[in-house]
């Protein structure tokens, strides 16, 4: 049975509803230029697919809430991940974005800094906006600026392991989980609050974000390898980048002392003295290691025990949590 | 009689009780290096005067509320504070913080804007532990974002202002209401909270913050010409970053052709390209055209109505504002 078809349909019209909340926070017909409205839209102009937003507010009309009580809190989650994107760009020197010159790129350094600031404010207000009790907003914003703090936590492990030579599996499966695990997740844990979730049902979702997540992440460090990651189609991106991706970690430990040095060495080096030989000679260095198989076949069995974990929320009908680990399963196929 | 000295005392002492907080938040005893609070106490290290966190627990015990229970809020504005200080270091390319290399120097720029965002999650975490009711704590969330977004917003100005052609006074106390009218109460605003205050009280607050803001800001924008700002004591920090400074908003307005092309020129280079000299010159040209005296006169001006404000915050006993104001008026002299 084709599940994945009609979900992504489904999940695509979910996270449309969130525009008019996006409208209402970022509003493009202010009297005057502030300087930040035109740089957001610019920004998020492609849209994207809006799956983060659309799992929170499937997750909190499934688990019986409306689905306009998750509205703000959804548009949160979308803000968040963009407001990483614009920061990201800048600190990892990406120029394009969604096959356009990067936000950095366009408006400056100074203003992609200020922009992804103040994103993270209207994120914080958005959630602050949510139609529920005060005890209810509490708990919203904790499990939002948790998430938020794990992902700065996974993003400085990011940052200051590249070309590291004593980076191993395990290390990067720490990392991940701080800076994917829960936040993937958030919108359904979100959903979840709002919809009256105990502490039990949250920590298992989390649980399930520790493996998703992961599992995406390293699914994301293949396809740079086989596809590119969206910037103009280039492969081999992360290593150019020096980032310890799952493939670095696994070869690393798997490589003779010359080809562990030309992997440290590479990582090292700035991303304009890396030529497409030494990028090309990596991936070959990869295949040979059989690091590419092992991390497929770790994302797979990370997946397998996600649908496992959807069997521990300890909910009478735990369908929406399948339907959605399902999706993310297939998607990253 | 003077009220300063004592009062230095006693925010010096009120400021230091925040230390334990901060420690808490910013564990150095961790097991393993996250990249993070080297660089946070790195920034962290001189210290500083501490008097916004101070201004709040004194507004929060001179209310009749516990000193303790603001403890958490008055870190979170000096967490905030300082995140902006890394973050602008960053933005306005300043290579020197309290006569040390800055944190983006010392770490890195991608660091940098990381550890400013770590930093805004701590400040958010550390509102949220303040030991009140969950109706207070969203409150004080509130005017903590708020806040936080109205800094971003004027900050946005301040950064696409610089040579602007048509820079006028009015434009630039817009700008310095946005993004420092909430900021230097923010303290007072969480401890009038946290001890019960309403609204009117708030309002109250922050219209005095509007008027105290700006002319702190004035003062700074004079000093800059007069004494430098702790960046190695250079004069004219804000001509060689042509930063929209009250002085170059009056000078623009009262200059003739020739000399208002000079400052537009300038205020348009990269700081690099401006000699001492040059800045001589400008500094010249503020004195001539009066734009020094304006700007001290309007400071002055706003200080007289923020005293006068004070009188109009609807609580019997108003002599913590009093001293306040005083206190900040002294420093600002």
């Amino acid at each position: 049975m084709d599940n994945s078809h009609d979900m992504a349909g489904e999940l695509l019209e979910l996270g449309n509803r969130i525009q008019a909340v996006l409208d209402e926070l970022f509003p493009v017909d202010a009297p005057e230029n502030d300087y930040l409205t035109d740089a957001f839209w610019y920004h998020m102009r492609s849209g994207g697919k809006r799956v983060r937003p659309a799992m929170c507010l499937m997750t909190c009309r499934e688990m019986g809430a409306e689905t306009e009580k998750a509205l703000y809190f959804a548009a949160a989650v979308e803000i968040l991940h963009n407001m990483f994107l614009v920061h990201d760009d800048l600190q990892d020197g990406d120029e394009v974005r969604r096959d356009a010159p990067a936000v950095w790129v366009e408006y400056g350094q100074a203003n992609a800094i200020n922009l992804g600031d103040f994103m993270l404010g209207r994120a914080c207000s958005a959630v602050m906006m949510t139609p529920v009790d005060d005890g209810t907003r509490c708990r919203l914003l904790e499990v939002f600026i948790r998430t938020y703090e794990n992902t700065c936590r996974g993003q400085a492990f990011d940052l200051n392991r590249r070309g590291a030579s004593d980076m191993n599996v395990d290390e990067y499966l720490r990392m991940v989980r701080l800076k994917t695990g829960d936040y993937l997740v958030l919108g359904m844990i979100g959903g979840a609050v709002i919809a009256g979730a105990g502490d039990d049902v949250l920590d298992a979702i989390r649980e399930l974000g520790h493996l998703i997540g992961p599992a995406f992440q390293i699914r994301d460090d293949v396809i740079d390898l086989t596809h590119g990651k969206g910037r103009g189609g280039m492969l081999g991106n992360d290593i150019r980048e020096g980032k310890p991706s799952i493939l670095y970690a696994h070869a690393l430990n798997a490589a003779s002392g010359q080809e562990r040095r030309m992997l440290i060495d590479t990582a090292r080096q700035a991303r304009e003295h890396i030529d497409d030989e030494t990028v090309r000679d990596i991936m070959a260095l990869y295949e040979r290691l059989g690091s590419v198989r092992f991390a497929s076949e770790m994302a797979s069995d990370l997946t397998r025990r996600a649908f496992d974990a959807v069997e521990d929320i300890p909910l009478q009908n735990k369908d929406v949590f399948r339907r959605l680990v399902r999706f993310m399963a297939e998607r990253t196929k």
